[in-house]
């Protein structure tokens, strides 16, 4: 068995069963490695920022690690957006990168790159192998490294021979560490400032849905804190059903005036709110001045046995936790508003979808409209990187088949990441993709009068607009292999809607909003 | 004048008038200062790989630098791929990246990233710049850091705050340091080596065509050497009236084979010709182990002035260098081949064309056929890292806007940075995309051969091929507002080629082959 062959049995032996691929020349031994083993199932992307994305979205639905293979240093820098974006997500994930042979490396050849200094700048964990017979443990200590901390990005170098040399025998990865705890009276002192008038407690991670959601839900109960989510979570549980827990915003004022009343933040799995961007004048943190922050367990801790401790130190368990409603808009009719879209998507979504969102400004008001929606996950960009929509829902349809995904992007955003549409065509993924077409990059406009301009001129217009020529993404997904159209009113996007989440298969819509 | 400001101003007052941009908010302030310069060129790209190859082949046809503008590390990322292919290309420029201003980077915010990190593992010069005061000297020194050396990739990182503080007067870029040079003695021993048997002159850069050509061509002339060129250049003069020089090719053993004869290789703005990938039992270099290798110039140093210095060594100022004629091949019919495209396309290039050229494996033959073509440029993705052809083309065609460009690309390669056929649109750029539409990464299918897999098994089909759906690119040109056209015949093929010579504006034509 040569090392190639024993890192896959490796990756299978291990629980990693799925790779969203782009291999090239110097992952021929991995890919025929491969071919030995379709219990491994590899998934086309045309792009490698599609695989990271979608590595991303799997992790996010499914909690298990899934594979990229990436081409050389050009693959990972094409992958490395969406690496961003899943870094901030907590996402784990396990990249293959082949590279040149070893004692090739010598030579100035044309896809010789720094393989190993770009991945340091996204990656938790980097290693190169340095000859077949460590490829299976190497994979085995990626695996382990991966699943540690609640999720990292743990990236393998392969030199070509050390996947066609002789390798040894497969590795089972190991179980990784107990993340670190906070320590018993942090915990007891966290619990008693929760019981204080105006505490929140901020959560992220795995504490955002069930059944962590739960023992939140009851903390809050019985302290009277409220719960606070960052604006860009990894995954939301939201609509019927889910615990009540309040979203932060985009825009730095609205923030601040969110969070005018909060004495105090408990931040659990969740890193300290921050403005998204600095602007002259405006504050970098959205609480008062006098808020007192206790960073009590970050979000590679171990946040899960932190909201046990919580729990217990507050006797809340048998506490009832607050739930949302079911509360759906009516369905919207006439011209299309991004309210009235909103509102459809409150009426409209079905129970347990996935609804992937990039709609940047598009989608301000969609939190507000679908609050009381069938319930479902809600995932975003977590890293701000655009691109990552498309991709991301690539990931959460393939980790879970059996419920809708519905992919909310601008189309400034799905530009991006547009070949992650053919791998919907070609896994036949659930995925009923949205596309926002306001021609433009509309929150640049916002940001130019943020930094006090009043009106983009020539060249600010000739970068914000996507007009000249207009975008026509009923062909672009036709050209994708997916079948599409275009809605200008409610009524026919209402119609739309309904079809793609009926019909199996994807599905575009291009909303003119 | 704010540090934005200053920039704009020193860019321009140092000769840098376009820049592809991808700008977001943390730019915002570069975007209000270029607004205020309409005479400094924007120009988008949907996506950062298409800037930075934009850029690169601005550079190899102007040999002047443009800018990019880019947003933070992750728009970096997406730009990295098509970096690579620049540097390799020894080509210059200068990437402008918005950072969060400095205050801000002690929070975590979502965009947060290591761009200086990032940065370093490919631009050969970075710098953050510390204050407004010091952006436009800070930008003065990028752009003469861009030009030295022949070429090199400056980045030049803008804490957001440093752009829209009170920055300083505008600063003229200093001409770069003249490159180093070899000693006279060894410019002796080379001009002797070269009138030995079996001698080759290795070029590379600007020697690939005039006025420095002509130098090389009469340097071979006087001394009987022969002129080599390696297989990945950024350009070389082809056609009718060329100078001669004789390319390598990809294939491992064909150049093994084309260097027997070849006893002592001076190198001159070339690296030593390499292979591109190492397979087990074949070398990683192509001459004969007892071939005499002399590395005289390497790009970075001054090959201008050594091959003058070799000419005058040679006394070879009065010699007539060996030109190709004009040798065009019959215009072909019939059934479509790869063979009759290269035919076709030596029958039908324009006089003065400019040939992008990312076509892979279907492109093999084209050298051949289009070796007595009418007078052309070619370049091609000098790293090997694909999704370079398409922006290249951009590039090219913004910087020679009097003559044709013909981007000849793979499905596969054309698929990474489709987002280009948008700006040829934008900027009606005269430019002919030929999508070579074998619905497969071809070749892959040669290199699982080569590393001893006699047939792909579903794992590796799966990876390999871009069937179920398949792309159609006549609606993926029509998304993206180009129009064009499928063609099954050299009939249609030749007729449609014509069409987008003869029409303004960007044309594709997909080949089913």
């Amino acid at each position: 068995m040569n090392g190639a062959g024993s890192l896959v049995k490796t990756m299978l032996a291990s629980g990693v069963n799925v790779c969203f691929a782009n291999p090239g020349t110097s992952e021929m031994h991995f890919v025929a490695a491969l071919d030995d083993h379709p219990d491994l199932r590899c998934i086309l992307c045309l792009f490698e920022g599609g695989t990271s994305a979608a590595a991303d979205g799997y992790f996010r639905m499914k909690g298990e690690i899934a594979a990229t293979l990436l081409h050389l240093a050009p693959g990972f820098g094409n992958a490395w957006a969406n690496l961003h974006n899943a870094r901030k997500a907590e996402s784990a994930m396990l990249n293959i990168v082949g590279d040149h042979a070893s004692y090739h490396l010598r030579y100035d050849s044309p896809l010789k790159g720094d393989v190993k200094g770009i991945s340091e700048t996204i990656s938790q964990w980097t290693r190169v192998s340095g000859d077949a017979v460590s490829v299976a443990s190497d994979g085995a200590a990626a695996i382990t490294a991966a699943r540690s901390k609640n999720g990292q990005i743990a990236t393998l170098i392969l030199p070509a021979n050390t996947a066609w040399e002789e390798g040894s025998a497969p590795v089972t990865a190991a179980v990784p560490a107990v993340p670190h705890r906070p320590r018993e009276d942090e915990i007891a002192a966290a619990a008693k400032s929760l019981c204080a008038p105006g505490a929140a407690l901020v959560l992220g991670g795995r504490a955002l849905f069930e059944p962590l959601s739960e023992v939140a839900g009851k903390i809050a109960a019985k302290s009277g804190c409220e719960l606070l989510v960052d604006f860009l979570t990894p995954r939301v549980a939201r609509g019927e059903g889910a615990v009540v827990i309040r979203p932060l915003k985009y825009v730095v004022e609205e923030n601040v005036a969110a969070l005018e009343g909060v004495r105090t933040m408990v931040l659990c799995g969740s890193g300290r709110p921050v403005s998204f961007f600095a602007y002259p004048g405006k504050p970098s943190v959205p609480e008062q001045a006098d808020c007192q922050l206790i960073d009590l367990c970050p979000p590679e801790m171990d946040y899960e046995w932190t909201l046990h401790a919580l729990s217990a130190a507050l006797d809340s368990g048998g506490e009832v936790a607050a739930r949302q409603v079911l509360d759906v808009p009516e369905v919207p009719s006439g011209p299309v508003t991004l309210d009235k879209l909103g509102q459809a998507l409150g009426a409209l979504l079905p129970q347990g979808a996935i609804v992937t969102d990039e709609s940047v400004t598009s989608g301000r008001s969609f939190a507000q409209h679908t609050v009381g929606a069938r319930g479902h996950d809600w995932l975003k960009s977590t890293g701000g990187a655009i691109g990552g929509g498309l991709p991301l829902a690539v990931g959460a349809a393939v980790a879970c088949p059996k419920r809708k995904v519905v992919a909310l992007t601008g189309d400034g955003s799905a530009m991006y990441t547009l070949q992650s549409l053919w791998t919907m065509a070609r896994e036949r993924l659930d995925v009923v993709t949205i596309v926002f077409a306001n021609q433009t990059y509309q929150i640049l406009h916002g940001e130019l009068v943020n930094v006090g301009v009043e009106k983009a001129g020539r060249n600010a217009t000739q970068m914000f607009d996507m007009m000249d020529p207009s975008l026509d993404w009923v062909a672009l997904a036709q050209g994708h292999g997916v079948e599409g159209e275009k809605v200008e009113t409610m009524e026919a996007f209402n119609a739309a809607f309904l079809k793609g989440i009926e019909m199996p298969g994807p599905y575009l819509i291009e909303v003119i909003c």
